[in-house]
């Protein structure tokens, strides 16, 4: 597909500046530009790319100063980011969407599939689940018994989803995530074995929640284990049994939120934090890469950090002196010597 | 199925309070507790939901105080945690079993299967496998060359066991669960480039593991990584080449031991906690969540915590400091001002 | 295969002491030794295991002093450890390889397959592909839309490689790893609903690049997350969007860089370590476990620990007066009693 800067300038309502005919067939970050693609600038800091870039197109706030000479066609938007973004969108729209039921897939004669749901090969749909309308079932899926899906929501190959799981419509599900294992849940015996305590519950995962690849959700030990709508997850995160994430809750990467908790709506959370089991966090908090919270945060709308966490102000200011602790040491026994001195 | 406080009662040798006719076909939460539902409390802290729960029967100790207004009927046992988790378990093995193979499946001429075995579509069982009986291998599993597998084992679908490896009675592997992957060895060469080391040793896994899901754990370079009997690991564990595991010790998710590490029977590791390689951590350790040991724990039965860990009552007061580092720092600085004056 | 010490020291070009016509056919640790194995001493400070192994055969370095009695055949050689590499590379390559194509699995008609693939039952290989020559797709393998994979690359089984990404030469991809699922990027939206930023870029492997299980490789939002030449990356990574990391850097388990950040080449990063997005981390730098890097690393081959990273020695000596902080605590109180006496 190939569009000239015209059209793309009238789809946006932007003004354009430059040559109205030029004609691009790609997207580029606007540092690697080349000849026929399109990029954009948002960032104002990064205003020398706009004199170098060899992009055809580059879409840009109309508060962005233009200093020196522009050798590409400018589309100027109020929100050069958001105007880019509505492009990607349109672009990946233009993937042609499969459907229909490739050959083999196992799908179990007392399983409901809606209108439009694709079926990818060697994917297995198991008894009594329902599947919405436009799902995307890809390929080497798995979808237990009792399962059910709601409209247009994508699995992508090799997602595996337990029996009796509920996700909702509009979700994004990337390859190797797993919805409804057994929560980590076992008794000490009298004797040193453990016993399994059976992990009766659910997952339910309400819509347009994504979750990443390879990131664990344990269904409930009873009840259900909740992702409220909106939740984003990325990879390789770990969700406990009995958890509840708030809406539009966010969290990075390689994160695990242990048994019971309760995250509040509106949160995010950075990398590799944990949270421990049984514990609430308030709406809005923010938690800085890493971080460790072992008790609840009770106050909305904090950002806190560290190991066990507390704000994020302080963790900055004490993480410097954590470095100079050897020569805090070193006054400290000056002072000790002088202080003897000024006893003695 | 529905069953009457009564027949309850009478199968956990309880006594029974109130209503014994009342009948339950499902299991609650004291807190989310419905009509139709069963619950328990354990926990004294929790009392009030005994009086607010809408469940028609609560499990409860004998030793719970009652000193208000119950609705629901009241079955009263030595231990009502225990006795739920009972119930649970006779729910759980309530659910019908799969034996049979589905279609397609691949199961190589030369692999032995035993009496019982369920193995689901989609999933391969390669050359010389030798599965047990009532094994059941879910749908999308890969089961290698040479691979053994216990009795009564159950592999949920999409578990990958690389060949060679060996796996024991009455272990259960989650989804996306990896066993038996390279381990991760390379020598440097005279050039930059790394050349990879062979990881020709196996997976050991002996009676009463479980691996939760996307969990790895790779192969031994010669010998065998070794999961000994009623080892838990919970999801997205990393167990390095060489590395072994002692009996009953728990491990929470997202922790990672390093190569050649060996970890005592009876230890309780948290989450996110990472082991280096090639150290030795003593029976009954506890590792709190996140910590990072670089060097062994001889002394068995510690509690530990940090990065790098030491102990954990220890690890609490100073994290406690840490955050009154700016504080101390003033103070020093006040002290130093004060002692120029008196020296001064 | 059962081969004299005669032979192995020959093709090992190693000077033989003790009886040349020992058989061994299996590998082993030297403290595991038992006749009909083969083992090596690299370590020196392990010598006391050449005079109580079992094994008939210990490859030395001729380095070795031998001051004790022993039973085992030994072949002397300049690096034991590269010469035991050897032998495990050749038994390695013994095991017979896998081609043709194995029934059923899915290759779209428009995929183009080189030479001596093999093509493992339940995989699927999209349309378009490209796959060059003696590339081994195990089972169950998924090779989206478009990808390209370059000769004698091997994909264990369960892989996953969404559309349009590039894999080199020589590669390794182990179970359960997903390369190019969608990058993690969403834009806040005037409601308090994330919108989803699509991610139309891929993820270019170069040769020689191992990945290892579980591990996630997103691809970026435009352009491609690259991974260059003799990358090694452990189990359970996270790389996120738009990341590039250097020739020959390798990787531990459950470390995770988020997007848009460069690593330099030959960077050696420990395990459980998090890299925040957007920065950079010069050539040769050497990071700790579980450390966190919230900014740039300029100068090249620096080691550094802690969250955040600083200075390796540093880290280690501030770690140490962390677990004094409470006795420092308690000699500044005193400076202060003691200070307010001589002010007093």
């Amino acid at each position: 597909m190939e569009f000239t800067a015209r059209v793309i300038a009238d789809y946006l309502k932007g003004e354009l500046e430059g040559n109205p005919d030029v004609k691009v067939n790609a997207f580029t970050k606007i540092e690697e530009g080349k000849p026929g693609t399109l990029t954009f600038l948002a960032n104002p800091k990064y205003e020398k790319y706009l004199y170098e870039t060899e992009a055809d197109i580059v879409i840009v706030n109309k508060s962005q100063p233009v200093t020196g000479r522009v050798k590409s066609t400018l589309i100027k938007v109020d929100d050069a980011y958001g105007a880019f973004a509505t492009l990607l969108e349109l672009y990946h729209a233009s993937v042609p969407e499969k459907t229909g039921r490739e050959e083999p897939a196992y799908v179990a004669s007392s399983a409901l599939l809606g209108e439009g749901v694709f079926v990818g090969v060697f994917s297995c749909i198991a008894e009594h689940a329902r599947i919405g309308n436009q799902v995307k079932i890809h390929r080497q899926v798995y979808i237990g018994e009792n399962v059910k899906i709601g409209d247009r929501t994508v699995l992508y190959p090799g997602v595996k989803v337990y029996r009796d799981c509920v996700i909702g419509c509009d979700c994004i599900l990337h390859s190797g995530a797993v919805v409804g294992a057994d929560g980590f849940g076992f008794a000490p015996q009298s004797g040193a074995d453990f016993k399994k305590i059976p992990q009766i519950g659910n997952v339910v995962i309400e819509d347009r929640v994504e979750i990443g690849a390879n990131t664990c959700i344990d269904r409930a030990t009873i009840g259900s284990t909740i992702l409220r709508r909106g939740v984003k997850l990325d990879n390789l995160i770990q969700v406990g049994h009995n958890v509840e994430i708030g809406e539009n809750t966010v969290i990075a990467s390689q994160s695990g939120i242990s048994g019971s908790s309760k995250i509040g709506p509106n949160c995010m959370i950075a990398g590799q934090v944990g949270i421990a089991g049984h514990i609430v966090i308030a709406e809005g908090t923010k938690i800085g890469a890493q971080s460790g919270l072992n008790s609840s945060v009770k106050e909305p709308n904090r950002a806190i950090m560290g190991t066990p966490a507390f704000d994020y102000t302080g963790y900055m200011k004490s993480s410097v002196i954590i470095r100079k602790l050897p020569e805090l040491t070193k006054r400290i026994d000056e002072l000790e010597k002088k202080t003897a001195v000024n006893n003695g």
